[in-house]
Formats: structure tokens, sequence, C-alpha cells
């Protein structure tokens, strides 16, 4: 009975056990098949997403157009008809950028394009600069050995549908800071975690670990980067980096959650969404307006419908996913006694790319219910894809807590190229790739409020605090 | 007889009448058949580009970093093995940039990239928005109209090959801020000449009318004009524009020059060159340190070669070109009296695209060595377009003396998504292109400095003072 053990270990990887077999009812197929086309030809995704990164533009967590873009959730979600409107705190520390500069030395003198990460400090720091190609070299890097330098992590990310190659950038630009102090190093630089080559510098949230004193931290552009490792193969390279950033006390932003209420089962919801807040170099188009504008549109788009689905459509604009899912965990805790009205949760923060793929974590019962949904969802090109989703970015707690959730897989092969850029900007979204994503949220959204049963959220017992 | 002043008017236009009919002999064609294939596999030019724009990097006429380009042209001329290399100073005002930063004010508050052009003065002006689609629109404002008003000129140049739409992206830039003055305006906005959408304005020179106080004069990026734009559809947009540059006393640089010798005609030059300059928020990789690359590496592969030409190969490296020329007039009044001593002259300032067209202005005896010159470029995907062509910049001055002048046409269908913008890298250039522009050069200069009789160089009398 080999098996058993294996069983056993995969049901506990599931929420809790489904009492009932979801189920959608035929008619609410033929509905979201006539969704579907409709949402194909409107463009209420892209005025929401116009609307956003124009009249607010960069938005960064705590500042005051942070503020800016409270008040212009609440009021497009008012604008669009939803039924209930309505704000939840979300407190964090507030980190400011103001200026970042930095300037090869010598004979060879000439600027380096680069920005701070998210969480460093500020600072002037001149040194010799160390290359390594990657983090597992700069954590081999001896105590003290940096002493004086400057570290330059390397690493070129590739492009992927799925970007998974994220994992080493953004890996580096979490871990690499920390690796820098232990080695004894005065600053910490990385080549951008982005697939472009544009003088465009990716910032991104960093962090250091307890008990080091945080060194300024930046990354450079893809093309800086590319310099930077031609004049080091040259001979010893002294460059200056000056960064003016920092913590600056304490703000209170906000999640903006705009629902349309459910016809036969209103306290249940289907939980979509995607984060209001940006990064400031650009004005957050594909991260994450769209997914602010795709979830606002779909959620628009049934509420139009001549009848509302079962279930309430909830929509949730995240406060400062960027600097550490603030906005997500504050919803989980603030909800953490409606996991089981949570039917599931499905969050859009990987740009506007077409979505490829569709995956569900749900009960085994409600397998049945996904498949239909998975139908629904493939004359949009999207291919059903078991086991190959994870929840995105701020819905993350909630799935912790036990909230069912599904992935609508955006085509991410470009998404690295815009993230966390100057780049970000609403002329790099295509409009009709934006609308199939609408379309797709639209489906989903609403064949999940339509189904009968449900798809197993239940609260999870809490972590072993011993594990 | 109608014809007759048509013709005349035709040989107006022409070189003096050449006394011998210019003509290539055979062997030379088989050695230049050679070279072309040597110089496809050859990465001479890519390492001279590579070598410009990572030691110096940006070269901003009349900066440090200019003097220093200066010194490495010579170096590099020695180290390639030239027999002859030499400077001729080249002095002008000097302009800088400092910080350059413009805002949006009130409710939709935002930053909006930008860059000064060359030539404006600094200073912070604060006013509201007026757009006009193109340039003619704005010459139509009535003067006074626009007093306390910011003009913005809207026109978004188009690709092209040729990049013929840069007559009105570079028109706008250069009478632009003459015309905002005019009708009162207190700062001058223009969408950057180029045709990319990333946030990388487009700096270039521009120029005040006599007789006008200048006022500040900078290109949005093209995603920053898009913003602008849809902020001014929403209502009246108020900006703050500060930008620190100006004019500040004189610099001397200098032309690099150095020579193949020729073997037997050894006083008779062909001119290939490129400009040594570049503007500073690049690397001045496609501007124009290819047209260096390229002109260096074609000369020096036809130094290896067993036997030098008949005439001398002189590779120019042109000073101060982006602001005016400058390097170009003073070769010009220089060599103002050895015009027949330049055969022919070519130069590469347009970037490191396929070469894909070929002209020449010659006389008509000239006509038939021209086009041997044309089917010995015709493996390189080279066609002859007659009449098509344009001496590039810095021959100018030459060719309006009375020297003969050949066109190799780089296609420049991306030219201006580069053109004067930090972008301007050495990660932009695809070495094979690149090694074809070498080839292409290599056998015209080969060519031309092998054919007997002449190309028709003769000095022009002065033109008219009184037209």
């Amino acid at each position: 009975m080999r098996l058993a053990p294996l069983l056993l270990a995969l049901l506990a990887c599931l929420p809790a056990y489904a009492a009932q077999q979801a189920r959608i009812p035929e008619a609410a197929l033929a509905t979201a098949a006539q969704l579907r086309e409709r949402a194909l030809a409107d463009d209420t995704g892209w005025k929401v997403v116009e609307s956003l990164t124009t009249e607010v533009g960069p938005r960064l967590a705590g500042s005051e157009a942070d503020a800016r873009a409270v008040q212009w959730a609440v009021a497009k979600f008012k604008q669009l008809g939803f039924d209930k409107v309505w704000t939840e705190p979300v407190t964090f520390p507030k980190w400011e950028r103001r200026s970042e500069h930095a300037q090869v030395l010598g004979a060879h003198a000439q600027p380096l394009l680069l920005t701070a990460l998210g969480g460093s400090p500020g600072g002037t720091v001149e040194g010799d600069v160390v290359r390594f190609p990657d983090l597992a070299a700069l954590q081999a890097a001896p105590a003290g050995s940096l002493a004086g330098k400057i570290a330059f992590v390397d690493y070129r990310m590739q492009k992927f549908r799925d970007g998974h190659d994220y994992r080493n950038g953004g890996g580096i630009r979490h871990n690499g800071p920390s690796a820098a102090i232990r080695a004894g190093a005065s600053a910490f630089l990385m080549r951008s975690a982005g697939t472009d080559s544009h003088r465009m510098p990716h910032t991104g949230v960093t962090a250091f670990d307890d008990g080091l004193t945080p060194i300024p931290s930046a990354a450079l552009s893809s093309p800086d980067a590319d310099q930077l490792a031609r004049l080091l193969a040259l001979g010893p390279t002294r460059i200056r980096v000056a960064l003016d950033c920092g913590w600056n006390g304490e703000a209170t932003s906000a999640n903006v959650i705009g629902e349309i209420t459910g016809s036969r089962k209103p306290r249940e919801v289907v939980l979509i969404g995607g984060h209001l807040d940006s990064w400031d170099p650009g004005t957050g188009a594909i991260d994450d307006a769209a997914g602010i504008g795709i979830t606002m549109a779909a959620a628009k788009l049934i509420a139009d419908l001549p009848k509302h689905p079962a279930r309430t459509i909830r929509v949730v604009a995240f406060a400062n996913e960027e600097r550490g899912l603030y906005g997500g965990k504050a919803y989980a805790v603030a909800h953490k006694d409606e996991v089981v009205r949570h039917a599931i949760a499905a969050e859009s923060d990987f740009g506007a790319g077409r979505i490829y793929g569709f995956d569900a974590h749900v009960a085994p019962d409600a397998q049945p219910a996904m498949q239909q949904i998975a139908t629904a969802l493939a004359p949009l090109g999207i291919e059903s894809l078991p086991g190959k989703g994870d929840p995105e970015s701020d819905i993350g707690p909630a799935t912790e807590s036990g909230v069912a959730w599904a992935w609508l897989g955006h085509d991410g092969s470009d998404y690295f190229d815009l993230h966390h850029t100057a780049d970000d900007t609403l002329d790099k979204i295509d409009p009709k790739a934006l609308a199939q994503n609408v379309a797709a949220y639209a489906v989903f959204a609403y064949l999940a409020a339509q189904a009968d049963g449900n798809f197993g959220s239940a609260p999870k017992p809490a972590a072993n605090p011993a594990k």
C-alpha cells in the first residue's frame, strides 16, 4: 500500500474536503459564452488602466499619489456601478526615493544608470567593484574579503513565458545585499532583474537580514551592467554610488474593495483583484494597473448582465504589494474568520499579456466545476494546466488561511522587459490582449459565482510553531 | 531647344567636368572582392566601437570626455598601424547639461521625463501647457497668444528606411523654440524626434533666431508626450520645467586624422570618416562610434593588403558634429585649397544598420567607375540608387567646396529609436551588420583609391553673395 502515504500527502496540500460536489448549471455556461464575446469587444478594462496610469501616475505606497490612488479607486468602483465600496486600512513603514547617481571614476569616467532597491538606505560610497557571476558566488565570498569594495552580481535573467527566472533575479535582489554585507562590502550592485536591453534599471524591494547594518543597494540597467563588466575586464574599476533614499516613518494606505452583490448567496464571495500601488519610476501600467483594470472590468461586465450571479463578486485593489504584500496580509488578517465565505480567489498581477493557462487549487469534488470553467475559457486560447499555477502575490496570505484559489496565467515573455522600470507605461499594453484578459476573468468569476456546491475553502489549522 | 537649359541646370549641380574618364582596373576589382570577404569575417570595426564606447563613454563636445576621445582616436589610429596621424584644432562654444526635471502640478501631479535640447538655456518655468499637433500650428499662433504658457509640439515621427521623417522631427527641434518665443511662450516642449516608445527622451541641437531671448527648450520621451496629451485632453494642465544647462565659454577639441599612404598618388586622398563626439545621455554607439569603427576598420583592412592602393586613404574623426558641424566646417576651411586632392569623400553617420544603397555625386566621366564600384558592392546586398543619396553631415562643407562624394546608405529603420538617447549603447549594434558596413566602406574606398582618372572634384566658384 505504498500509494496511501502519497495520497495523504496530496490531500494535505489541498483545501479541506468539500462537502458538496461543485457543478456549474448549463444556463450559466451559456451566459458565460455571451459574456466572453461581449468582453472581447469591450474597452472598460483599457479605460480603467488609462485612467489610473494617467490621472494618478506613479503611486509608490505611502506617497501622496498613493493616497490619490485610493480616492481614485473608490470613485472608479462607484462610477462603474459597484453595489458596495469600502476601504480597509493598511499601515506600513514608508520608504522614499529622492535621487540616485553612479559614476565610474578615473581614466574611463562616465555615468552609470542605476536605481536604488526599495528598502535601501541612502549614502555615498566609493570603491573598487568586485564582480560575481551569480548569487552563489557572492555568498561564497569570505567574510571581510570585500572590505571597502562594492559587490556587483552580474546575473542576466532569461525570458520565459511563465517568468520563472525571476526566482534567480528576484533572489539576487532579496538576498544579495545581506551576502554583500557579510563579505564586508560597502555597497551592493546587481544587473537589473529584467530581460530587456534598455537603459532602464529595474527597482524592486530588497531586505536585510536581522543584525546586519544595511548598505546602499541598487540595480544597474542591463547596458550599464554590460559596460561595467567590460570596464572590469580592462582592469580595476572604481566607482561612486550616491543614493538619497530611505525609510521615513509610517504611512496608512488602504485596500479598496468593491462588490457586485450576489443574487442568491450574497454572503459568499468570489474574490478577484490586483494591486493599486506601483513602483515610482513608471506609471505602473502592467504592474499592476492592468490587474485593477482587468478585474474591475470583468466584474462590471458581470454586473451588466440581466441577473447577478448567485455569489457576490468582490474586487480588491490591494495596498502596498510592492514592498511586501502589506495589503494582502492585512486583508487576510481582517477576514481571517471568513475563509469559508471566500468561495475562491484569483489575482491578476503578472501584466497584460494574453492569458494562456488555467489552474485551480480546489477540493477534489470541485474539479468537475473547474473543468467546466476550463472548457469555457478554451475559446480564448487558454489551456488547462493542472499543477502549473501559483496564487498571485496578494491572495497568497488568504490562500494560506485556506481559501481555494485559481490561476489565470498571463504570457509573461515580455513582462520582465518592463517590470519595475520607468518604461512600465500605458503604451506597452495591447488593448486586444487586455480585452482577452478581461474576458477570461469575467468567465472565471461568473462561473465560479454560479457554481453549485463549493470549492473547498476551509480554515487551515495554524502552522505548528515547533516546525 | 528646350533641353539646353535643363542640361545646363543639371551640369551646374555636378562637380566640374572631369578631364579624364575614371575607370577601375580589373585587378583592383579582384582584390576588392577578397577584401569584401575578409571584412565580413573581421571584427576590427566592432572592437573599435567597443573600445570608444566603453573606454571613453559619452563624449559631449568640449567635455573632459571629449578630450579623452581625441587622445583615444590618436592612440587607436596608431595602434591600427596608420601611416600618419595628426589632429587639427576645432574651437566652438561649450554647452553643458547639469540636470533636467519636469513635473505635472495639481490633481494629477507626477514627473515627466524630458531632456534639454542642446543650446537651451537653463531656467525653471511653470505654466499651463498648450499643445500643437505640428510646427506649422505653433508657427501660426499669434504673437503674445502664449504669454505665460508652455508650448508643446506633439508631432510623432514615423519610421522609414532612409529616416526622411527626421526632416519633420529635426525641423521642430530646430525651429520650434523660436516659434514658441514669437508667440510669447515661456518654455518650449516637443515630443522627441524619435520613433521608439520608451521613456528615453531624444536630445539634439536647437537654435534661436537672432534677436529672440532664448527660453528653456526640451524634448519629452514619447510615453511622456502621450501622457501629457492625455492629461491635456482631461483639462488644463500646469507643469513645472526645471533645466540646469547652458553655455559656458569656449572649448577647443580636434579633428583627428589618420592616413594609409597611397602607393602611387599619395597626395590624392579618398576621405572616409565619422564623428568622434556624441551626445551625453548615451555612449554614442550608433551615433557615431559606428562611423568611426567602420571607417577605421575599412582603412585598416586596406592597409593590410600586400600593396597599398594608388591613392591615400584618409580617415577623419570629426569633432563636434552634434552642435553644428564644427569639425566638418573646420576641415573644409583648413583644406580649402586642396579640393582637387580630395578624389572623393564618404561619411558614415547614420548608424550601423546594413548598407542598402549606393549613390555618388561625381562628374559624368566618372560614372562608369562608380558603376564598377556599385557592381562590387552588390554581393553585400547593396543597390545602386542614383539620385537617392546625400553627403553625410561632416563632409557637407567639403562637398560644398567642390569635393566629389559618395553615399553608402545605412538602413535607418531603427536609427531614430536610439538616436540622441541614453539607449544609444553598444548592445544595440549587430556585429554582423557592422561587418557588412566595414566591407562596404573597404570596397568603396579601395576601388576609389585605385581608379584611374578622377571623380571630378574641383573648386566651386564662391556663392554669389547677392543671392
